[in-house]
């Protein structure tokens, strides 16, 4: 029994010995990203030196080489690139758009989607039938449909605390307006923006054509613009719409994935990965998205060695390209690691935004899950309390295949949709404290993975 | 047995019904405001049409008119005025700065603190010693700060987590900085700015002078030029600091605390209060502090109004007069509140800005405590985790003493000293959803402390 005592007390030290290393490791980390981080003057130079940097762009490949000579500046004892071949749409000219009503005309701000096709270069002019979704759509059918421009009105629903679950309720609209407005003999597409705000700022973003289907322009409305036209529509049905834009896709484009490694010490053989993506959309700088996940990354090996933590496994920085119009280096990343029989214990991702922490989004077993939840007492102190069943990431998601556990980094959601995909994502909308509490976080669970496993 | 089962049983269902109803009220609350809220553009008019309301203004009385009149258009049963006496301080001209480095002068932002005295008309023109701390100025003594304008140049320490604490550790320089220095001869005090960020704006704040000591001129800088101001200190010890500022003290005005109420259906005489204040610094709009707070304040009796909830007991929508300077309206409420033998259930006040929400600090017995900490169930889908023992507010900081409990609430603080008792505290600062998600917050609680009691 005497043993027994012993037994439990030295297992319940340990216990407490573990959690107390633990506290005091994280707490250091804190304060070191708070103390001396630097991410938010690099994200200064990414945003305003470097700017917008969509696949196969100039800025894109200027981001390349900027991080990884920032990573080999501080000393990893690795980097490399991973060559990945990337889609390659450009905007061209600034879109013009606007409603016509009788003779009046009344210019609304619009962006093309990424991807679309350009108007024919006079641009398009046709009557607009409004919808709020692919089912009022088809209802319609081709007769009321055809020849005309549709508007997708569907606001995101601003009742959802979690902006990000508003977002996936309205963006079918943006994804695959188009195919299904073709198909019904529509001439083009207008999609009202991806926001809960009402503003000037339309939000690019991605679309896909369906094969079969023709291939009509698509394009972004600002919120307000949408408001008008959908007011005016009440009012003249028989109103038309004029819009025109000369984007176009060229052949893909060579570009990179960017890695920095810290070896580990007892299990090099093991990988945890944190990263976001290098590329941007063009409106902007890609200052939230993905700006901030990338400095975050680096920041995170940054104030490990800064502070003499040796990891036990391998720690990854990974700047993904093209995640915002292809993917191709999250699905090259995981490729390379298949290839390369590389084990990848878990990859945390920052793709949120720069804002301020609540939590993390585990994608894994229900015992890695478990795992991972019992170190809540030690994040909570930091504002981390949503630790749970989630997202991990859209770069790290196809490393789910190799049994990889993923972690989404988990910002306050509020503010996002304001600057996502638009002109406005620009350095001025992140705070350096929430962008640092961000990275110190993201350090803090990369700690604790390497610690304990999972 | 079967009568003991029976009982558990409906005990249970009781239990799980209260808890069903409650969420099925605080979610239609929350759908409530973010569907249908007019706070935002109350916020709007309060800070761009009216604008600073320091006490004694003409902005503080014009706020009081106007959030009368908005609270009697939202058809609340009594809408009233309480007299109260407030301190009268004006800033006068813009405040001139500037280091003297040799023939080199160098411009500095500065703003004189609230409740000090000018400078002689020609401004003050002294040596600088800089401290970090009162400790720090007295070891120096007398010999060393005698004709001296002191720097008080400790920051907030960036690694508390709550920036309140940060303010918390820093703020006595403020408060007491010109006194302890005139106790030594100084003639001037320059006090770094509250705020962890490094940038260009002053931020105000009272002061205090104690009987019997010399009323020194007190003025806070901004943090670069704290900065730049003791770099050049380091170079050149003998440099002088040149500042000018003709604010006063006028005698006390008359003003207001503005209340809006809705009579309890079954405890009419149990008052529930939810408020902020009314007045604001000079420098800014006010829209954080406290515009945020009072117009969310309405919020809460507009929603439950617009939901057709009774509330069972009486609940006061209050606009608190003079918070920033002398803390009149607090006072006088809770004054008023005994002298008609009120009783004040509860108190719940939003003074720490329009940010995201995070929880509710308590300040009551354990018991009380306990019980409002088991609604955390229902409050932590919204985002609300931090609920505890806390701080309330300074405004119903006095009720205290009736017995009442009061509950501050808790946003995200990491934005908050950017905008502090500056220029920049504008309504473009405050985010339309985390504006209104606070407003909810801060009704569910109501409802809850409604529907239970303490």
């Amino acid at each position: 029994m005497k043993k027994l005592i012993l037994l439990a007390f030295c297992l319940f030290a340990t216990g407490v010995y573990a959690q107390t290393t633990d506290s005091v490791t994280i707490r250091k980390i804190y304060n070191e990203v708070l103390n001396n981080s630097p991410s938010y003057e690099w994200l200064r130079h990414l945003t305003q030196q470097i700017g917008p940097r969509l696949s196969g762009s100039a800025g894109a490949q200027q981001a390349v080489d900027w991080t990884k000579q920032l990573m080999e500046q501080q000393g990893f004892d690795r980097v490399f690139l991973q060559e990945v071949m990337v889609p390659h749409w450009v905007r061209g000219a600034k879109e013009v758009a606007y409603v016509q009503n009788g003779k009046q005309k009344t210019a609304v701000p619009i962006a093309a989607l990424g991807g679309s096709v350009a108007t024919p270069p006079k641009g398009i002019q046709a009557q607009v039938i409004e919808v709020k979704n692919f089912q009022e759509l088809r209802e319609l059918g081709a007769d009321k449909v055809k020849g005309k421009i549709v508007l997708y009105n569907r606001p995101m629903d601003p009742t959802k605390l979690n902006t990000f679950e508003a977002y996936a309720g309205a963006v079918d609209q943006r994804g695959n307006g188009a195919t299904e407005a073709a198909k019904l003999g529509a001439v083009g597409v207008i999609v009202r923006s991806m926001t809960t705000a009402l503003d000037d700022n339309p939000h690019t973003g991605s679309m896909r054509y369906a094969t079969g289907v023709p291939l009509i322009p698509a394009a972004s409305i600002s919120t307000n613009g949408a408001e008008l036209l959908s007011k005016l529509l009440k009012q003249n049905p028989g109103l038309t719409f004029y819009f025109k834009q000369n984007c176009e896709t060229l052949p893909d484009a060579k570009s990179y994935n960017v890695v920095g490694e810290i070896k580990g010490s007892e299990k090099p053989d093991e990988i945890i990965v944190v990263g976001g993506h290098l590329d941007s959309w063009d409106l902007g700088q890609g200052a939230h998205d993905d700006g901030s996940g990338c400095m975050q990354s680096i920041e995170v090996l940054r104030a490990m060695k800064a502070l003499g933590i040796k990891p036990k496994r391998t720690l990854r920085a990974v700047m993904f390209m093209n995640e915002e119009n292809g993917l191709r280096g999250g699905i090259g990343y995981a490729d390379y690691a298949k290839k390369n029989n590389e084990k990848h214990l878990a990859a945390v991702e920052s793709d949120n935004g720069g804002f301020t922490p609540r939590g993390f989004g585990i994608v894994g077993t229900p015992e890695q899950r478990a795992k991972a939840m019992s170190w809540k007492p030690l994040l909570a102190p930091y504002g981390l309390h949503e630790i749970g069943a989630g997202s991990g990431g859209a770069d790290i998601g196809p490393l789910a295949q190799l049994g990889t556990v993923l972690f989404g980094f988990k910002p306050d959601s509020q503010r996002y949709f304001d600057f996502h995909h638009t002109g406005i994502d620009r350095f001025e909308g992140v705070n350096k404290r929430e962008l640092e509490l961000g990275a110190a976080s993201m350090a803090a669970l990369v700690y604790l993975l390497d610690q304990h496993g999972l």
